[in-house]
This record gives C-alpha cells, structure tokens and sequence, in this order.
C-alpha cells in the first residue's frame, strides 16, 4: 500500500542546529528499564524503532553525576568511560537505521534521593522533594552553580563521545534548570532568584556554556514544562514560559515541550481515563509563536491525521511519542506504508510508566509483548521465526491471551483454530472497556481482532469460531488439534475469598441477590440498590472504576479497602486525578478496614489494624495480641465483591485429568496461559499469548526459556581497564 | 585483653551435619542490595564478617528459579553458571577468613511478583499474595509439585558447585514450603493438603530429596516460622510447629528459626521501638524440646551476656544475628578479646532493612557507615589509612555526623578539636532517644561517646569541648585550624513551609504560644494544651512519636498529614504496630489534608485532592482546576509544626562569605556535612561524617570521590562463554 498523500507533511526532513531529522516521528526519552546498565536491552528496544522509521530516538533521563542518583528508580547515567562503553551500544545500533540518537542530561537535586551515591544535592534553595519526602537538596552558592553548570559541560562532552547527535538539557519534569525557572523551588534572592531574568540564568547559562563545549558536533535540546499548572505559584506558559523561549532561543536547537511537575507527572503523560491525544497542546501551541526553533511535544498522538493537522496547524513542528512509540516502534514505517489499521495503538493505560515508579524491574506494555524483550528473548515486533511444525493448534479462549496466542501462531504460519463463547475477540477487555475512562482500552482488543481477521484469511485452514458453547473436555479431546491452549480466563470471587484473610467472608455469596460480583455488574442482570458498599481487597483499577459507574448512576457508594485503594494506579499515575473524582463526587472510603460477616443489609466491618500492638506467646488457639473492638456494622442496599480473582480452571483440569487419553487422540501437549494460569495484568497475559506462541515447539512450551540476562560479571569491572578484586583503603 | 570466661561457651565449635562451626556467632541470611548481581559488594560485604570472627555467613534469600523472581527488590539468584560464578566470589573470600558460607534457596510463590523474569509461580492453593496484592500463583498439581521440587535438587546442586557448605531450604516469611505446610494458604484435598502430615510432605520431600543430592557436600538447613502469629488460622509453634520439627528433623542437619510472616515481617525482625532483645525466645525454646539438631534463631541479641544465656539456658544452640551483624561485622572478635565497649550495638532502626523494603537500593547502617561500601569505597569497618598530612582540624558540632567525622579522623591520627555547645556528644540523637520506643537509637552516640573519650586519650593534641558557647565565624576563622568541617545540623520550620507548598504556612509561627516545633517540645519550656493538632509533612517518625508522648502525657491529639503519615516506617516494619498503637490510643489521623492558614485556637484546613480532577487551560494568573472547595476550621489548644526541616547554615554560609580572609589566617578549607549541609537520615548524616574523614587530603574533601560500580558491561555476557550481540529469533 502506499501513503496517503494527507500524511506527507509526517515525513519531510527538518534541520535541528547541525543535524537533520528524516521525518518527524521523534521518540522522546521515556524509561525503559535498561539505562546504561542494560546496554543490551537498551540498544535493542531504542534501536527497534530506528528500523520502525522514527527519525530521533532518545535515552531516558540521564544522570550527568553521582549526585544526580535516582536509585531506587533506573535512569540512565553518563558519569564515566563505563558508561560511554555501554551507552555506544545504543548509539551505534540507532545510526545503523538510519536515525538520530539523543540523550536527555538530568540533575534532579531533592528528587533524586542518591540512595545508592550516598549524596548530597544542590538546587536553587533548600528544598524537601514533594516527590521523594524524605531528601532535602543544599541550597547552591556561586561555587556551587559553576560546578554545577560545568558537570553539564562534562557528561556533553562524554555523551558527544558515546555518539549521541542531541543533547538535551532537562528542565521539565520539576528538575534542576526548572527549579531555578520556578518560584515555586527558587527563593533567591541574588542574581540566580527574584526576576524572570534572573531566574532563567542558570538555565541560560548551562545552554550557552554546553553549546559552547560541543560546538556543530549535537544538536542542543531541551525539554521545558511550559506551564507547571500551578498557577502563578509556578511557571505559567503565557507569563514566564514564553519569555523564557525567548530568553533562552538563540542558544537551543530543538524544543521539546510540555506541562505540569513531577509530583503529578501524570498531568504530561496523561492516562487515557483522563486525558485525549493532544491535551497539551493548548499550552504547547504558545511556543511557536515565540521561537525561531523546531518545536515538539507528546500528547498520546496515535493517529495519523490528528499528527498531520497539529503540525499543518503551526503547533508543533515534530510529533514527540513515548508510549505510542513502544506501542508500536513501527508506527511510522506503517503510517508512510498506508498500513494504518496495522498500527498496534496505544491504550494509555501507563502500565509502561508502571514499571519506573515501581522502581527497578524492566518495562513491559499492554499492547506490545515485545516490549523490552528485543534483546532478552531475541523479540522482533514485526518478525516472526516460521513455524517449527505442522502441528494445529486449538486455542480456548479468545481474550488478551488467546488472542494473541493466535495471532502469533498464525503470523508463523501454524493452523489454529481460535475458539470462545463470547460474540467477540477481546475477553474481559470487552467489559473493561466499558467502564468510565477506559474506552481506549478497547485497541488493545482491535488490534487482535483486525489482525486475526486478516491473518484467518490467509492461514485457510485456520478458524475463529465466536459465540460457541463452551468447549468441554471432551470437546477438546475430541477437536482434533495436535496441541491444545487453555485461555478461559479469570472470575471475580463469589465467596469474598482475597489476599487478605484467604478465607471466604462468611454469608457473603454472590448467588444472593444482595451480593454482586463485577461481572453480575456488567451482565447488568442483578437489581443494584441505593446503597452500595463495595469491598474491595484488589489495588487496581476494578472498585474505584465500579464506584465511578455505580456513583454515575445515582447510587451511594461507599468502599471499604482491605488494601490501599487504587494503589497501582498511583504507578500508573491516574492515581491523583482518580481520588479527586472520587471526592468531588462524594463516593466514601473506609480505608484500612475489611469484613467479618456479612447478611442481608449489613456487614460487619472492622480496622485490620485495630488489634492490639503489644505481642506476646499466649499458647496454643490463642492470639498472641489484644482482641480486636473496632467492629461495627454498616448498612447497604447491595453489596460488590471485587475481593480477588480466581483462574476459571475447569477445563485446564479436565483435560489433565485424562492426560492418558492424550495419546490416543494425538494430542502432544495441553497448556494454560493468561488469566487462567493465574489472574494478572492484561500486558502479562498478552505476553503469555505472545511467548508460548514463539515457544510452542520447545520441550516444555507450557515454561518459559530462560532469557539473556544483563547483570555484573565478576572479573569484568565496570571501568574500561579497571581493577576488580576486592581492595580495602590502606 | 582477654575473654570473659562467662562467654566461653559462644566459643565453642558445633558440628552442623558434615561440617563445623567454629564458634555460636552466625549470619543468618538477609539482604544487602548485592544479591549475585553485585559480586564484589557481595563477597566484600559477608566475608568482612569471616574476618570479624563469625562462623556462618549466609547470602540473603536466593532464588532457586526465574518462576520465583522478587524484582523490584534484590534477591540473590542461583539461575545459572553466571549466578554461580558471581556467587563464587563471595565463598571464596569467606573461605579465605576460616568461616562457611550458607545459602538460602528460596521460591517465593504468589508473595514473588516476576516482574523481571515474567513467570507465572506455583503454589499450594491459588492465592493472592497479601504482600504484593496484584499477583497470584498457580495451584500446583503433582506434575508441578515435581518438577518445584526439582527446582531445589537443581540449585542445591549449582549451589554446592558455588562453593556453599550450608545449603537451605528457605520456609519462613511465607515462603513456598511453609505456604504447604500453613492451613492459611493450604487448601488442598490432596495427600499436600489437611492433615498436618499432608501439609508438611512437600517441605520434607524436598529436604530428602537435597539432602540425597548433596550427600556430605552441604550440610542442609531450613529456616521455619515455628508460629505465623495468626493462631489457628495459621502455624502455632506448640501445635503444628513442633511436629513439624518432628517430622523433618532426620532430614535437617540445621534449624533456624523464628515467627511471623512476610506481611509483618518486623515481627521477626523487630525494631527496637517495639521489641527488646531475645523476643522470639517464647516461640523459639520450644524447638529444641523436639529437635535432635542444632538449633539457631534471630532476635538482635547484641548483648554477650544475654548470648551466653540463650545457649547456656537451653533455648538455643547458636546465635543468628542479621542486624548486629551489620552494625558491628566485628562483633565476636570483640567479644573474644574482651572488647564489650568497643562493640557498635545494633540500634534496631531497621533502616538497613528498609532499602529492601524500598526496592533496589544497597543498604545502608545508622550505626556502621561502612556497612555495604566494603567493595565500592574499600571502607574497613575497624582499620583507617593512617593521616594524610599534618592538618589540624577543628569540627563543630558533635552530632551523628560530626562525631563520626572526628572519631574517624582521630582513628587515622589527626589532631582534632571537637566542639559542641551541647554538654553531651550525640546532638539530634540525645532529644530523639527521649522518644517512645527510642531509647535504643541512644548507641549511636554511646559509641561515638566512648570511642571519641578513648581516643582523645591517645591523640594527645586532640580534645573535645562541650557545653561551650556556640562558634561564631570569628571564633572559627581564629581557632587556628588548618581545616574546618561545620556540622550544626537541621531545624524543623518555625513558619510551617514543607515540601508540599514550598511556602510558609500564613498565621503560623513558632514565635507564638499557641505553635511548638519538635525542638520547643524536647526543650519543655513552651505549655502544650489539651487539644493537640499535629500538622505533619514529614514521612518518619517525628509526628508519630511526638503523637505517641504527647497522647500518653493526656492530651488529645489529632494528626492532620499532607503526606502518608510514618510511610518510611513501612519500609523499617514499624508502621503496623505503630498504626495500632495510634488506633488504640485513640490519636486521630486527618490524612491527605494541609493547612491553608492558621490563628490562635483554629487553623484551616482542606484536602489536598479537593479541587477539581479535569483540567485545562484557562489562561494566565487561573489554575486550570475548579476551585478547591473543602477548607474547613479544626480547634485545637497547641498546634505542633512537623512540616519540614532546614540546614542551619549561619556559619558555614558566613564562613564563605570570609573565604578570602581564609588563607592569611591558615585555613585550607572548610567543609559542611550532616544535617547542616542538607537533612538527611541520621545513617546519612553519619555516612557523611565518616566518608569526609577518610577522604580529607582529597583536593575536594567536600565531594565524595567516585565509588567502584557494578553493572553489566557491554561485550562481557552473564553467561560464561555466552553471546551478547543482539540477535532476532530467525
């Protein structure tokens, strides 16, 4: 296929200072999970979207030194010839495509705790980090900010020699140069505080000396909160934020530019639940009106026309993408191919983000099982090894796993027959997408359904077989297939059962028509009443999303939460906006607090930590604290269970049952992946799909192989030519 | 000197199976942040401890298998040869001191989150784990119940290969083996499930089947919660537990153990806010009833006496030790040349745990600064390079960091002046002891006390000047040191700024009757009312404690928290019993809210999440929310501000200032650490004192020399012989 013509303007060249960028698909730093100490992992999934057609490709947050350590948290670091070693890795892997390499320099004073460094930080004033809260940065003196200004000097020189093209100075996100911007971190009260002027000295000051250091060599950029959404407390876009473009234009190439701190980061990388494509751009759009220079910024842009018409309407110049770039790293390669309905789109459920607030493991997506596991597992996202066998595989199931199960099958070659009850691809993703904010959601099942559409129509011998009865055992015995996937999927507990007590609540049962399970809820069978008490013992997104629902429909809704309600969403940063809703809208919650019981009307609910804080042995069938007498009881209309999960794992145990039968039927294996194997995350059930699909001809297809892994070897030390053994001080 | 004869008896070898202790001193397996993937910091960090006289010293929990992966946090891992040659390391250097080295094989189940290795665990039921609350295990069938336990033949195998003498089968803090053996997670109706024959199969079958794997190459422990404290719910040690001990005891050459879980793992591990020396000793004793093998357990015993006991009373064979281990590696040494007041007494802060509990980082001590820089820094904990130069230097403030800085200094010959307006060494540690719960934080100075008197005893130009009138500029600048180091820690704000406003609080100031800082509390002069609110923007224990006297001095207390109250506590397993004895003594906590303003009597306060959750632009001077509409007045008598801390910085700034005054009067630099150069935790501040004195002739004392680090480099595969070019499955 090829372009549409509407799309053109996606790929003319633009000049940055000394360099040019092919299109203008630019991958603005995001975490991955590898910084400079997965040089592997981090060539491999940067390099991937160089190969897709993006033009710029950038490291995330890079330390420039020891007293900018993020750790708990990975960010990339640029303190030494070891890190050059490894960060080349990456350079030299993106330049094969064809693509320019940045590196983002970052100096976090107070935000960045130094938990492995051990130091201590400077910034514009003493401060305690909203975002750490237990670190305090050094208010820096004139010694102070030259030293700093020149440790921006030196990781551009060491990030020139690494091969970066472009050298960002970082000043979003609440870090150093936009403290000193900000009066909400700067109180000076010399020639660095008080004015605009003054406040934008160090920030103008570090640019100017970095240009001045790397010459033609990169291009400069920096990254800018335009407007840190606090009002005049902050930087607002049309006050100091155009005049600091103004200030500071003569010495940038590149602007990337956009909103909000990094307490509420989830203001910049909105979740779909609150935020569209392009939600910055009524405060990106000042900048160009001010600069000389390319101007880019995110916004979750996914589509192609929305991308065209914000640079044709003179917005932005580049279109920045983090998440839509590990969604889908071939994002421009099919756009510039017509291959639109191809695109793996974005869901804007920041389970990417997840991972770095998480601090430490690697990230992983939703949408993309390949995801961080270019260089792990060998995973192209486009490319796909020819099947092993003739084997036909009967897939049960065609939710997150299934479908991608098949999908992978099927771009391999291998003849699969996809099967479920449901009308539709999709699984529980159906139901969730229903659920307020998360119809975005609902790409995640598109993408599978448009491509396993396709797919089946080349595969002939392949099927997708919707609105069955439910395969039973004998049925799969009897299919045929060679090898057979259990995908059935996850319910919510009827019984109260969660992680809590793993018990049942007793009278609680969903088979009463006071008592619902989310599922009842989106059947929408049962009667709900005014009153709703919702237990909940899960820290995702399923009670505070039911509240919502439940709220917007008119009834009383109060939470009781075993757990921290929403804690994960705290890692998908939807956490701050979701509580607000919940607050404006009166939904109450009884945190810290779970069941004793239950009957109609009523629980009896209790403060998990109400018991007794001295401990002591007092025998056998005794507790060893003070009796609890925090129980009360609450009244309610109807009561929701989102207590835990359970696999639905009839099937799966039917069929092992009857392993001796297999056989006989020619059966040469029986698997189970997704939610059926054990309830998870949606990106982790995708990637069950996807890896047993790639694995399907190994001994054990049900395990997974192990993966390369990238770890300190002893007798390699860090530094090129260093010592290794142990030496103590003398 | 000599040993008391009293503690002969922790001298004396005990045979372990095929091996033998020489002594009762014995590191029982916890985490450092080097896992195997740190090896220097690993085989540094435990064999200082070989060299410091114990006899065992064990990895932390080591994972068998990528199916029990804890990332985020730091877990050893015996996966491979890579593991194994990492992990060589670390015995070999023990070895070389004359001590065994014990590793704990360790399969976490659903409590493991696999967000590295992305695997799906196996368990005994399908639970959710009340530790991570987003993961669930698979219910093992026998074909899983086989191959897990194999996955323990398989690493006890690489781990005798690692050079191990001792080898474990991990089952306490909830791990796999205990997760059969406990009704609160055993649900099966199989021969692993109900009778407590049943659910002790699969631990004792994997016991038989390492120890037949290993025959005399290992000695086999196990690590057991002899009672999970949730009474018959669980595992109660006079019931199941020493059955349990009964059953197992042919296969065990070694018990360790303790009680509790992974959820309220500080019941194990208990801080010394809520639990004295020897606290498990009620549970424990019972083993060695049933047990015809050694037995050993934890409970901070730091004291030799309270040692001698233990064993000498029966109730245990060998002293495990973690947390003094880590405060003093030196602790049997001392004890056997007779050295008691040289010992650095564990303080029971737990914060060496609470970087695991965070994720990631290495750990660090409040008492030993040392602790985890062995490998990084070189740092001995008992031998300092002898001076540098002839330098005198004078230290103001006698606090944790500048005691340190002067104890150290004077170690390595200096002449050093310490000066303190305090009549007492120990400076924020002297109010902080005073609080509930804290008087053990009181060792942290009782060994600088002692050290700093014995070595001004020897340093014959040395001394140190208490009580005397606070340093001025002039005083320092005409002392007639060649060095100066300023560390006169941190005030909390007077005016109510914290790190949620970066402001003061307006109507709020210290100056006034009605407002109290901490210091003004310690202090006593100011009358605290009845009704006590307590406006807290701090994440440790300040607000609580104060919270804890102030509610048992009668008052009534409400807390209002801009910030998760006592949230660091949950990283020092503090905040359970903490949040218990707040509910139980009736301390109100006011959480997500902060004070727009105060007045004699009332202070307004509103929630921080109350405005309005959809956001956009609505031009300059407007926030882009609606209006925060839920500021309402509480009353209070005394309002207490733990709101934020800052540097005292009056004399270093003006000794700045007077840097060109510096050279005609001899002075080669001044330096700022602690608290005075920015708050910190007092560990940090203690690290800084100590970092400052062995790095003083550096051209830069005042910034940290970079550390040896320890990442993978690119071209040096994990695995031995192995490939790390990247490569797509073909």
């Amino acid at each position: 296929m090829a372009r549409d013509p509407k799309h053109d303007i996606l790929f003319e060249p633009i000049k940055i200072g000394p360099k040019v960028l092919r299109n203008r698909f630019y991958q603005v730093p995001h975490c991955n999970g590898a910084g400079s100490d997965r040089p592997g992992f981090q060539a491999a999934n940067r390099s991937i979207k160089a190969e897709g057609g993006w033009a710029g490709i950038c490291t995330e947050y890079c330390s420039i030194h020891p007293e900018s350590d993020d750790c708990h948290r990975l960010s990339a670091r640029l303190w030494d010839e070891g890190d050059i070693r490894n960060l080349r890795a990456m350079t030299d892997h993106i330049h094969k495509h064809g693509a320019l390499a940045g590196v983002e320099m970052w100096y976090g004073a107070a935000h960045a705790p130094c938990m492995e460094s051990r130091c201590t930080s400077y910034g514009p004033s003493q401060f305690n980090s909203e975002f750490e809260n237990l670190t305090y940065c050094k208010e820096a003196d004139q010694d102070d900010i030259n030293r700093l200004e020149q440790m921006y000097v030196d990781a551009a020189l060491r990030a020139r020699d690494a091969g970066f093209d472009i050298v960002y100075v970082y000043g979003a996100h609440s870090y150093l140069p936009l403290q000193f911007l900000s009066p909400y971190y700067n109180k000076r009260t010399d020639k660095y505080g008080g004015s605009l002027e003054n406040r934008a000295r160090f920030w103008v000051e570090t640019l100017e000396k970095v240009r001045k250091a790397v010459g033609n060599d990169c291009a400069i950029a920096t990254r800018f909160a335009v407007d840190t959404l606090y009002g005049d407390a902050g930087v607002e876009v049309e006050v100091d934020g155009i005049k600091f473009v103004e200030l500071a234009d003569p010495f940038v190439d590149l602007w990337d530019v956009n909103v909000g701190d990094i307490a509420e980061w989830g203001e910049d990388a909105g979740p779909s639940r609150f935020y569209r494509q392009g939600h910055q751009i009524p405060w990106q759009q000042h900048i160009k009106r001010v600069s000389k220079k390319p101007v880019l910024g995110v916004g979750r842009f996914t589509d192609a026309e929305k991308m065209a018409e914000v640079i044709r309407n003179g917005h932005l110049d580049i279109i920045g993408a983090a998440r839509p770039s590990i969604s889908d790293p071939f994002l421009p390669q099919k756009i510039n191919e017509g291959r639109i309905d191809d695109i793996r789109v974005c869901i804007g459920c920041n389970v990417c983000i997840s991972r770095w607030e998480i601090g430490g493991p690697p990230f992983i997506c939703t949408q993309n099982a390949t995801a961080g596991e270019e260089y792990r597992r060998g995973w192209h996202p486009e490319k796909f090894p020819k099947k092993g066998s003739d084997d036909s595989i009967l897939v049960v199931g065609a939710g997150p796993a299934g479908g991608e199960a098949a999908r992978v099958l099927m771009e391999r070659g291998y003849t699969v027959h996809l099967v479920d009850s449901a009308e539709k691809i999709g699984g529980c993703v159906n139901a969730i997408a229903t659920l307020p904010g998360l119809g975005e959601w609902g790409y995640h099942r598109d993408y599978r359904e448009t491509q396993l559409n396709k797919l089946v129509k080349k595969n002939k011998d392949s099927q997708i077989a919707l609105g069955r009865k439910p395969m039973t055992v004998d049925d799969c015995l009897n299919y045929g297939a060679d090898k057979i996937i259990v995908a059935t999927g996850a319910d919510w507990r009827a019984d109260g059962t969660s992680g809590l007590t793993h018990e049942p609540i007793p009278g609680v049962d969903a088979g009463l028509d006071w008592c619902v399970t989310p599922e009842q809820i989106f059947e929408g069978k049962k009667k709900i009443g005014k009153r709703v008490v919702l237990l909940n013992c899960d820290c995702y997104f399923m009670a505070p999303s039911l509240a919502q629902r439940l709220r917007t429909a008119g009834h009383d809704v109060t939470i009781v939460s075993g757990v921290e309600l929403a804690r994960y969403m705290h890692f998908t940063l939807e956490s701050p906006n979701l509580h607000r809703w919940l607050h404006n809208n009166h939904v109450e919650l009884i945190g810290g607090a779970w069941a004793a019981r239950a009957e109609k009307g009523r629980v009896e609910i209790y403060d998990v930590l109400g018991d007794g804080w001295e401990r002591q042995y007092r025998g056998p069938g005794k507790l060893p604290r003070a009796e609890n007498k925090s129980h009360r009881w609450l009244e309610f209309d109807t009561l929701v269970l989102v207590t835990g999960r359970q696999s639905r794992v009839a099937l799966y145990r039917g069929l092992k049952a009857r392993a001796s039968e297999w056989a006989g039927k020619g059966i040469k294996g029986v698997y189970v992946i997704g939610d059926a194997w054990a309830p998870k995350l949606i990106a982790d059930a995708t990637f069950d799909g996807h890896r047993i699909a790639r694995e399907i001809e190994e001994k054990d297809p049900q395990h997974p192989k192990p993966y390369r892994r990238e770890v300190a070897v002893w007798g390699a030390p860090h530094m090129p030519g260093g010592k290794f053994e142990i030496e103590y001080q003398q």
